[in-house]
């Protein structure tokens, strides 16, 4: 069996990481979402280990100090962070461990692991990406505004990922990140082909 | 328009290297074969520029001393090479060049280039390789001895490429090589997207 991978996908919100993954979990063989650690507290219907590992705060923070998170980051008061040891052991069995995480995230992850597969989605254009969040209509004009703002630091950090996708039509982006994961796949670094040796006989 | 590449392609005789190369020029847009320089004489239905650049002796040494060839080799007493010039505008085009070459003519042009794409094809074991070899019912016994002993010295190099893939079912080994190709189409490194900044009206 060959080993599986971290795919590491960014992208502003907006621009349908979400709506692309799901697609692809439900139609790829051998993907997991990676589960995060927090110190949060669990809500209704949040299950241990599936939603999130749910850890108390020392915890965490002994697992900050034994190296065991892929990354990590405080917000407000709680940790969030990737362990290690979950992504790992999925990888062991083939997985290919989806994380979907802001840049900033995926920077420290990289800096922590040298086999993960780096997928930036990008919009069309920003106008696009402000007709997309404006009509999703939940939004205040100056939440629009800090999301287009994010949305352009972000863009300024492709160069540091491996692939790029441009969600123009949604079933081509889908299509698109599908191809990168079965090409991926065939990595000769995780490949356990071994070439058998006739039988003489 | 984003760059093309060189895709690298390269594997036992006999594993099916050709057919599926074939496939891929009948349904990929934007494939083109690289046309190889020759100092050998033009045959009845070649084309020069198309089945080979036709050239004398003196000029394809004066090539090798500019240092005009990704990789060039004399096979008796006649020269062939890969031509930069071709590669490079080919790319420059958005075109991906195919090259179908053996593992020593692989190894030299990723000396001499950082932007080719190396796929090795393998066959499902050395036995199955064997049974092909002589399906085809060509070759003599000492033949097909010579070139199984050639393939295992190939498949002793798989570890230089970016990809393998095992051509077990045509199929599906042509399905691997044209995701392989969409993949690297969205490399970050390639790409010309720039995001656009809004009109401000």
């Amino acid at each position: 069996m060959n080993k599986g991978f971290l795919l590491v996908v960014s992208g502003p919100s907006g621009v349908g990481k979400g709506t692309v993954l799901h697609d692809l979990m439900n139609t790829q063989h051998n993907l997991v979402y990676s589960v995060s650690a927090t110190t949060r507290g669990k809500r209704e219907g949040e299950i241990d280990g599936i939603s999130y590992f749910f850890i108390d705060h020392d915890k965490f923070e002994k697992m900050i100090e034994n190296d065991e998170f892929l990354e990590y980051a405080r917000v407000h008061n709680n940790y969030y962070g990737t362990p290690k040891e979950f992504v790992e052991r999925k990888i062991n069995e083939g997985k290919i461990v989806i994380l979907e995480i802001d840049v900033q995230g995926a920077m420290n992850i990289k800096k922590s692991t040298d086999d993960g597969v780096f997928v930036f989605i990008a919009p069309p254009s920003l106008a696009e990406l402000r007709n997309r969040i404006e009509k999703r209509g939940t939004e205040t004009l100056e939440d629009i505004n800090i999301r287009m703002n994010n949305a352009i630091g972000e863009l300024k950090c492709i160069n540091e990922y491996d692939y790029l996708v441009v969600n123009d039509h949604l079933n081509s982006a889908i299509n698109s990140v599908n191809e990168i994961i079965n090409a991926e796949k065939h990595r000769v670094f995780r490949s356990d082909y071994v070439y058998k040796e006739e039988d003489d006989d």
